[in-house]
């Protein structure tokens, strides 16, 4: 069952019937101030980070669902709606929202009165805007009465939830004109305020919640709507709110137009105030004569428009399969920046307090997003590597507002080290730029202790290879990819977390899955080696390398598959040994992509028992047999339900690991049915099961031992958006940036007759053409640049600034 | 305005308008499990720990008010509502909610259908019973369907409202019989479980929150009970709820009666599992047998009646003024059992995971609450006194679960370890048990540190003789009892806690109102020393108190009042000097009460100042002028606006620290003008702006130059309760229990004739009766005990097991 449908000409979802079966949302905003925004007009707004500066309050896991956002109240007569449906919910006439490119629009009406709301964060602005038009379209004058609400978060979104005895005695705003100006804690230590302005005279205003909505009310039907008249009140602590009322007439046909923003204003400490206990509107006015017009909003519109077609232009298909389009052309690139932006911050499962940025999750991040702003990806890819210590170790997490690492989290993840070998890998390839490699960037954060960006891949690369376990593998410390694997860090307290509680000094566990990834990214590492001209460090590091390849060889190979780990104790995890989780993706998808064995059959034979332990319907589960009860040395994950999660779950992440794998041997088919078994696209019409949004990936669908398999959860923040382009781009499409040039090498189904792709690298413009006569899966007979033979798979770098016709004939 | 009416007889008070200005709440268990319930339903259940053993959810700062509980829905043919009012809201023929003693009953009725619903948690039982009565007193047969609902929490609060990527897919339940049972984590590490039982068939269940609810619906209007059928269904992930459906047919006049109980079970390690993955079941059947009948629990309920009427009995006036008589009698004595088994850890206003147990907190609040169950008095003591260090410092708060102290927040509040000084003294001079001085106290929870408690007595008086400051006066470290007055330890970081941010190291503010304390409760040190024989001690403390008291005269003295603390940079804080600020209650307070300067004026003359300046119609203000702009040096106390909470607020658990300074001095008209200024019972006619329940005391009342005077915040968990008890008791009444005897020394109200108490002491009931015909404030003529004369103030100790009348003429 479908709630809405595909607009790719506009780049759109639209959503036709409000009641989805969870909220699906939007994110507004690209760089410092952001807005989550649902389907009925949820969601909340926050500046940088999520959990320290939240502008507006939002509940989670609220009944009913995604209770309280940004709304607006329609009286006419006494009739009460909301565009956005909720929260009044009364059924509309008509009902749409578009979730685009960082905007979102509704378009509703009821009883001959049209609404049309477009919410978006102009480019650079630290504000949302809310371009609200509505129209007449009954023959009968109409006098309509227009109410604004959100709710003003104070500030620390935890705190917020927590410290009533405080935050309601704190609460403090001013009103001027049209302005609604939060200003709790401005007096004292911060230097920054928020507002909610209108681009007209107001007919009446309210601040104070319990006041706006009354103490036994819900959303649904504040007593100041049901009256139809404000009470112009000043919040004095307990719950400060911003609402905006505004009377109009309209003649049939006529429609009026308003422009509402929610502005954050940081000001200079001397600057702070106008007066005595009046705060310094300047900041705040001048934002708001910026767009207090339709025409100002619409170029805004325009511009975020153009931005968005320029970052999608860099890479788009033709497959003659919409769905596959949609995805790599629109969607999945969409949610790459999102992924970029939040890391693991706010969606509507992650609640904006509980994680900073990760470490490895940006750095895998990455690779969905480095084509579309270099830039910013070089940027990040340094404040990340900022965080690393000397040893090569690092924060799990940091802070994005202190870019300081976490340290209630700590570290000794085992894994986090060599993905910044992958995301610095990546970027070079993108953008030839090896000067990264040159820039100096602290340790610790401490500017005077600051390395050659190469030295943290160096530092990176050597923590494998100076932390090895019993059989040569990699030790895993608390855990590797898989937080939930902490075979070192395990505790019988219910109040400690399983991925903080200290690391066994002693822990002597191994991971299959370290051994893998260190292989990959130890030669991407010897490439830069040799690329910077240190042949003598690519020569020692081809040694570990070689025996890391060795170590697997001798004591990973479980017979038919990888094995996945050695526990505290040194007994195999992941083995045919085992009772249950016999099989692990992460070690196949690794030890494949790592290409171990793969003369020997290994890769072969494991990806083979991938298909018939780990597949399923809809997608490869994490594990199998799912565990069916604790195993206290494992961690986390068997305290997940079978089938949920890290314990027999689809966990999606990881889905393209084994398709990267599958290409490695030219198993296109096998590549690309699991890439649709995951793609949301492809998950529309099953959306009531699917329950998440059918346009993002989500973190987890639950697998085929679960009680319902099938239906997702932890939609929007998750590395599968950037595995998931990745591979199909890359590997299944197969046009690869690389150091010297483009690597072509589609592995795609072999029914396929070819696809066409755009690729834009290194300043030129590629049209690509892939055409597959003898349906194949692997293998290219002819490769022509401009009509001009090349041989081999890789078109060398070309003249920027030109657009190339690539014609590549598959067989 | 009422919302009311006390009933004294039975210990209620009665709610008769469901719409109260904000919800009033009872508290019902009084040792290991605890509810907190609204008058319409709302609240919440936790065993122990608020924070890390949480059974039910409840969402706070919620729209509506106060949604999420414990709900029953009546389906009566079209005709939905609830017993409480809420969460359904349909206008009810008749609504009662009378609060109790540890109980709670609703009575209500709508179309001919009457409910009762008892609430209460028998002693020593892990459970809450609800019993419920359904009678149909219309001409008519009734087809009624009955739905429970309650909604579990995943046991740690905290995380409960965070970690939605986790803990959507980890929620487990069983359902066998009519018992549903919460087993979320049973399978790793907890060994606990909950249960939602009903003692009778029935027709149906639900367990999973979305399938009863409904998406987009609220707790008003959920789609089971709309539909008038149970669903039936297992919850796996997501929330976990239970609700029982019970079909009834009742003839005219007939009623039937329920039992449900939410009860909570621990179970061995070894015999958690009664087959695989099937839980034991057997301790909560045993639970629910217990009570399995109506009998069975009138017989609890009536064990709890007897409980509370000894436990007040201990304690009771007949003063003439039913107001005062309520609040001596009932609840006040009530509230500071609450405080005593919550500290600040969970009301309506403390969200259960923001602070454990104060050592400071804790201590006092034990003055309220001595006489009614010593031992528990006692136990209490020493796992405060469990948590000090060998240099007398301690951990500012501990957890209730673990005992130990909480490092996050850390110790270096200079006034801590005196209050245990305080605990201790009024702990003997109420049961003469001495042995409490000798018994062996871990120092920071480490047995093999333990010395006898009379060292950590002798530990907390020498923290202050040992940390003084430039003037001689007592280092006030972080902050003293004014946890919002910060003067060593600021931070113009936003995201920094007031009180947790580094104390700076060369840190020399002090505090007079550590002066204060330290001289009364040196004072009492000093008597515990010559008590236990060591005059060697005793004398070389009383040349530390005298020390003190100079450095007070010399240094402390403002010229009206006693100045409040120097600050970090040496300047005054509290002075007629100072902008604002000038004068502050604390010091006022406690140099009164220490009698420091008594003689040459200075008592009288500070609490005329405080007459003067401080207060006003709703109580004595913390402070003189508010302060109106932001003072980083004072910390977090200037960060409220003007008359809120410390910055001008009435702070009431200060206020009894100046009633009992004016009857040091004797002034018994301005005590007692003060004590029912603050006094709930005599603020029931304003309910509507005091806002909070006019039962028991709230921390804080808006001060003068506040933009409500008058209206209340936090209600409930407030050292208020005991000081007030205390000082109306012991000072104001004045029957104050010394080591050799009972002290008779009132201090009234002129006009007063006099009135009667009964108190037991040692063992023996004293019959009061106070006569003053004289219409004195002050001073004994005569003091008979069975009609004869003692001299003094001082009944010596008597025979246990006896009364005695005693007969009071002052004059």
């Amino acid at each position: 069952m479908k709630y809405g449908h595909f607009d790719d000409k506009n780049r759109e979802y639209v959503i036709e019937n409000p009641k989805t079966p969870y909220p699906w949302i939007n994110y507004l905003g690209n760089e410092d101030f952001f807005s989550l925004t649902s389907n009925t007009g949820g969601g909340y707004t926050f500046y940088k980070d999520a959990k320290f500066r939240r502008l507006t309050r939002y509940r989670y896991n609220n009944v009913p669902v995604d209770d309280g956002g940004k709304y607006f109240y329609i009286k006419d007569g006494n009739t009460v709606w909301s565009p956005g449906w909720k929260p009044v919910k009364t059924a509309l006439d008509s009902y749409e929202c578009r979730h685009g490119m960082s905007y979102t629009k509704f378009k509703s009406s009821k009883n001959g009165i049209q609404s049309e709301i477009t919410q978006f964060i102009p480019l650079g602005f630290w504000g949302e805007i809310q371009k609200v038009s509505i129209k007449n379209t009954s023959s009968e004058i109409k006098k309509i009465k227009l109410f604004s609400f959100i709710e003003w978060c104070l500030w620390n979104a935890d705190d917020d939830m927590k410290n009533f005895q405080r935050n309601f005695s704190t609460g403090e705003v001013e009103v001027e004109d049209a302005v609604i100006y939060h200003k709790t804690e401005f007096k004292e230590r911060r230097n920054h305020y928020a507002f909610y302005s209108v681009n007209q005279e107001i007919n009446g205003f309210d601040t104070d919640r319990e006041s706006f909505v009354g103490l036994y009310n819900g959303f649904d039907n504040p007593d100041v709507v049901n009256d139809g008249k404000p009470k112009n009140t000043i919040a004095h602590g307990w719950s400060p709110i911003a609402s905006h009322y505004i009377e109009m007439e309209l003649q049939p046909g006529e429609s009026r137009d308003y422009v509402f923003m929610l502005g954050y204003v940081e000001v200079d400490e001397n600057d702070k105030w106008e007066s005595k206990s009046v705060i310094n509107k300047q900041p705040a006015k001048q934002m708001i004569e910026k767009y207090n017009n339709v025409e100002k909003v619409d170029a805004a519109l325009e511009e975020l428009r153009l931005y968005w077609d320029n970052l999608l232009g860099k890479i788009s298909i033709d497959s003659g399969d919409e769905k596959l389009d949609r995805m790599v052309n629109i969607w999945n690139q969409y949610q790459c920046m999102v992924t970029f932006n939040m890391s693991r911050s706010a969606s509507f499962f992650e609640s904006g307090i509980g994680r900073g940025m990760g470490f490895r999750d940006s750095n895998q991040d990455l690779i969905g997003f480095v084509h579309q702003i270099p830039e910013r990806a070089r940027e990040r890819i340094v404040d990340i590597a900022s965080t690393q210590f000397e040893d090569g170790s690092c924060y799990h997490q940091y802070q994005p507002l202190t870019k300081k690492g976490n340290a209630a989290i700590g570290g000794d993840f085992n894994d986090d080290p060599l993905w910044l070998i992958l995301s610095t890998s990546e970027y070079i390839k993108e953008t030839g730029d090896f000067t990264l490699l040159d820039e100096m960037v602290p340790f610790d954060n401490d500017e005077s202790r600051a390395k050659s960006h190469f030295e943290h891949l160096k530092a990176s690369f050597y923590h494998v290879v100076n932390n090895l376990g019993p059989h040569q593998l990699p030790l895993i410390g608390r855990a590797d990819w898989n937080d939930c694997l902490n075979l070192n860090c395990f505790s019988t307290n219910p109040n400690d977390s399983f991925q903080t509680t200290g690391n066994k000094k002693d822990g002597q566990a191994e991971s299959l899955m370290i051994a893998g990834l260190f292989v990959t990214y130890g030669k991407e590492y010897i490439k830069l080696c040799q690329r910077i001209g240190n042949e003598k460090e690519a020569h020692e590091a081809q040694i570990h390398v070689d025996q890391m390849i060795k170590a697997v060889k001798t004591h990973g190979w479980d017979g038919d598959w990888y094995l996945r780990a050695y526990d505290y104790y040194g007994n195999k995890v992941g083995s045919n040994e085992n009772e249950e989780g016999k099989i692990f993706i992460e070690s196949q998808g690794w030890c494949s992509m790592a290409e171990i064995g793969k003369e020997e059959g290994m890769v072969e034979n494991a990806l083979d028992a991938v298909k018939e332990h780990l597949d399923c319907e809809y997608g490869i589960v994490l594990n199998s047999p799912a565990f069916s009860k604790y195993y206290i040395e494992y961690g986390e994950i068997s305290t997940y339900p079978a089938g949920y999660k890290e314990n027999g779950g689809i966990f999606c992440h990881n889905n393209p690991w084994i398709m990267i794998g599958e290409t490695m041997i030219g198993r296109g088919d096998e590549a690309y049915d699991y890439y649709t078994k995951i793609a949301p696209s492809f998950l529309e019409d099953i959306s009531e099961l699917h329950k998440v949004e059918p346009y993002v990936y989500c973190q987890m669908i639950a697998g085929k031992e679960a009680i319902k398999p099938g239906e997702a959860k932890n939609s929007w923040l998750s590395g599968t958006a950037s595995w998931n382009f990745y591979a199909i781009t890359q590997y299944i499409l197969g046009v690869k940036p690389d150091y010297d040039g483009l690597i072509i090498n589609p592995c795609i189904p072999k029914k396929w007759d070819g696809f066409k792709m755009k690729r834009a690298f290194r300043g030129a413009t590629y049209n690509i053409e892939v055409s597959n006569p003898d349906h194949v899966s692997k293998g290219i007979k002819e490769l022509r640049v401009n009509g001009k033979l090349i041989s081999g798979f890789i078109i060398p770098l070309l003249e920027k600034g030109k657009a190339y016709d690539v014609k590549v004939i598959m067989g």
